[in-house]
């Protein structure tokens, strides 16, 4: 389960499966370049630059595998900092097979999942939350789960990270200098200054842990329940958004559309609708109030999307309706139905503050409000525009986070009890080692297990 | 349809489709290079070297797609033979969505299936016959499929088709010469010569045409038959074949194991068990014999595994069964249940000159051997070892050697009528034409959209 850290040459092939133009295989190691040097005859491998280019057959023991580009990468100016090699073949699943086939038996052996990523960070080409960063950006399916992965691999998250732990330094250097001193009953920093010093810290990490809802709604799509009256017209607001964005989210492969959920991406957010039988059918769920799995859903939605229509719902029935939400969750009221609505009959007022719009759904008319709606309930004012604030999405970081938030509030009741600085070590102590843990400096062989097992072959 | 030969700068995704480590995205034509540079400004690609590559950022209108490693090839030094750029990406449909995306953008238009190696072939990177065998290459799940493919993309073929061309041609400088005499009615070459001439390359052309019964069983897998009454272990020997196979089958992906039949490599051969419910069970046979489509399966098989029980069948039932199959398919007799037999009861003698093995598919004895005959039974003598001879796997390269036979045929009928040598000369034409159709010398547009069309996008 856990990757032990082997420095020998492993190979994978990194390019999906299935038949293609090209296939990849990598390999990466010490003699990574040794090794291929033996099944490629055209050059030798051994005196050429890094960063070159090389076509030529591939032979292992007289048998032609294919004919093939090579890349040659020196360490440590390779993605994993070894000795690198990239031969990329025809796309053809029986040659990748063969060529895997002939690489381990010259003594190259089969990578872990990740493993190349792995061996990047051990190598310190990237920390810990870079390459963490590696496998989000592969799985991201909409703009805004890819901006907040390229951001994190490309260090803004780490860089967040030290400044944080450059504060906290700094603090434990202040109590330290009182330490030194503590003998001749001086406050260098009176105590009160060092409260600030702290808080200014709690709040920044305090930001960084809050953005996690955020963060974790980007990286696995918005769920949203869209709950109301029989009629009301739910699937016909969920096709009125699918069928106008279904070009969009089936142009990208891969997405994968579980068989309660619609996926669609709305101004590069993913949203997931969620169906409730309970809440499709408000009747039943009324009947059914006692059954915890259906709240459970209304619980996890990120939003309650509550679907009314405009001619029959009385504002007593809305209000009824409304009051059954009670929770954390966002709630968007939509009257639907204007098109057949009397013109001289004028909306009524919910009575609410939550945000509301009429539509319809038929029609197809005011969606794009609708959808602004979505968007805004969201409030990403501090994601947009792209990459100008941190957000956490990894639940890892998140819990280091809090992590580090109660250590804080630890160090902080010490001050104020005026607990000498030598007793505050301990708490100051787990907080850097919780900062650490999210970059990596502090790890486990079960961390990374963890971590690096969820990859794909050949990352 | 056709895919018209345009001059300007083309784009696909050339990994299969889905989520991997890598993807990339192959560019090619006048405007490669300067194009993607636009893209890159970590580097000014105009000015480095072909066949290096480059690690940066893609940046299109202020927004980061990702970080990629950059190929660049100058023409002619390229695939394609034209300037080209490959982008290595993290393998996400998302990036490689957005990547596309913003080729378009700057004027990049999609490629069409097999554009690159159509480009290759107008270039004159390769002939017609190579440019078709890397299509094959990609498809090959066998290792003879694969071994064919790849003499036939690295020129084998086509070095066979222009020596046959210059004999043919040596034959019309020939007769051409006695033409350019004719009035001074001499016989340069007496007709005799010319008639032996013309006999090297019929029978050569004819050995070419005659591969392709074999070399169409490489490639599209050859087709088996097990029959046998009811009871006789048909289901046992299948999964006794499979069994011991199907680790090596399921190793590859991408292998499609069509309802209908069981596929399995045997000796680097791919077989196609084809299930004939009017095999399966010899009574229906009888009963069904009039329906055609029964008889066309056996008729389409490369081979009838005739299994029958040995402790039950009796010499003349046996002989019963194999004067059904009529046709020229070849046959194998496999005795099944010497597990069961009598000790003291020798096996009788079938009084067929058919290659046939006693076997227990149930306690999987002599499975070896009945692979073996199945291998055999190819006459696979002038394809092993791999390479030495040339094998026709491609209907259309047949059919044009067919045209070859008939001109030839007819070039012989002439010159045994003494018919002057200006009379010859269509005949010779049509089979220099239809050589030269092989090898794409000479080609249509529908010839090309029919070949291209086939091919993967990004190949």
């Amino acid at each position: 389960m856990v990757p032990t850290y082997r420095k020998d040459t492993i190979a994978a092939i990194a390019t999906p499966q299935g038949i293609g133009a090209l296939g990849i295989v990598r390999v990466s190691g010490p003699d990574a370049i040794v090794k291929i040097n033996g099944l490629f005859p055209n050059k030798d491998l051994e005196t050429i630059k890094s960063h070159t280019l090389h076509f030529g057959p591939i032979i292992h023991e007289g048998e032609l595998i294919d004919e093939v580009l090579i890349s040659v990468f020196r360490a440590p100016h390779s993605f994993t900092g070894e000795n690198s090699v990239e031969i990329s073949c025809h796309g053809s699943p029986y040659i990748l097979q063969k060529l895997m086939e002939a690489l381990a038996a010259i003594g190259i052996s089969p990578a872990e999942p990740g493993e190349y990523t792995l061996r990047a960070y051990l190598n310190g080409r990237m920390d810990l939350s870079q390459a963490e960063a590696v496998a989000d950006l592969i799985a991201a399916e909409s703009k805004a789960a890819h901006d907040t992965a390229m951001q994190q691999m490309r260090g803004g998250f780490s860089l967040k990270i030290k400044e944080l732990r450059a504060q906290l330094l700094y603090f434990a250097s202040l109590i330290e200098l009182e330490l030194d001193f503590a003998e001749e009953d001086v406050e260098f920093a009176d105590r009160g200054t060092l409260i600030n010093l702290l808080d200014t810290t709690y709040m920044e990490a305090a930001k960084l842990a809050a953005s996690f809802q955020l963060g974790n709604a980007i990286k696995s799509g918005v769920k949203v329940v869209i709950a109301g009256r029989p009629n009301a017209g739910k699937s016909t607001l969920l096709n009125a958004l699918l069928n106008e964005e279904r070009a969009l989210v089936s142009d990208i492969p891969g997405t994968t559309r579980d068989s309660i959920e619609d996926v669609l991406v709305v101004d590069g957010i993913k949203f997931r609708f969620i169906d409730t039988a309970g809440i499709r059918d408000p009747a039943e769920t009324i009947e059914r109030m006692g059954i915890a799995r259906t709240f459970e859903k209304i619980k996890e939605a990120d939003i309650i999307v509550y679907l009314y229509d405009v001619n029959t719902t009385s504002p007593q029935m809305l209000r009824d309706d409304i009051e059954t939400f009670e929770g954390k969750n966002k709630i968007i009221l939509v009257g639907n139905k204007i098109d057949s609505a009397q013109e001289d009959k004028a909306p009524f007022e919910t009575g609410f503050q939550f945000p509301s719009v009429q539509i319809s759904a038929k029609k197809g008319l005011h969606i794009d409000a609708f959808k602004s709606l979505l968007i805004q309930s969201l409030d990403l004012a501090h994601v947009m525009p792209t990459g100008q604030e941190t957000i956490v999405t990894n639940i890892r970081h998140f819990n280091s986070l809090n992590h580090v938030l109660m250590a804080i509030d630890q160090i902080r009741a010490g001050l104020q009890l005026h607990i000498t600085g030598d007793l505050l070590a301990a708490d100051i102590k787990s907080a850097l080692r919780s900062m650490a843990e999210i970059t990596g400096e502090i790890t486990s062989d079960e961390i990374l297990g963890n971590i690096f097992g969820k990859f794909c072959i050949g990352k």
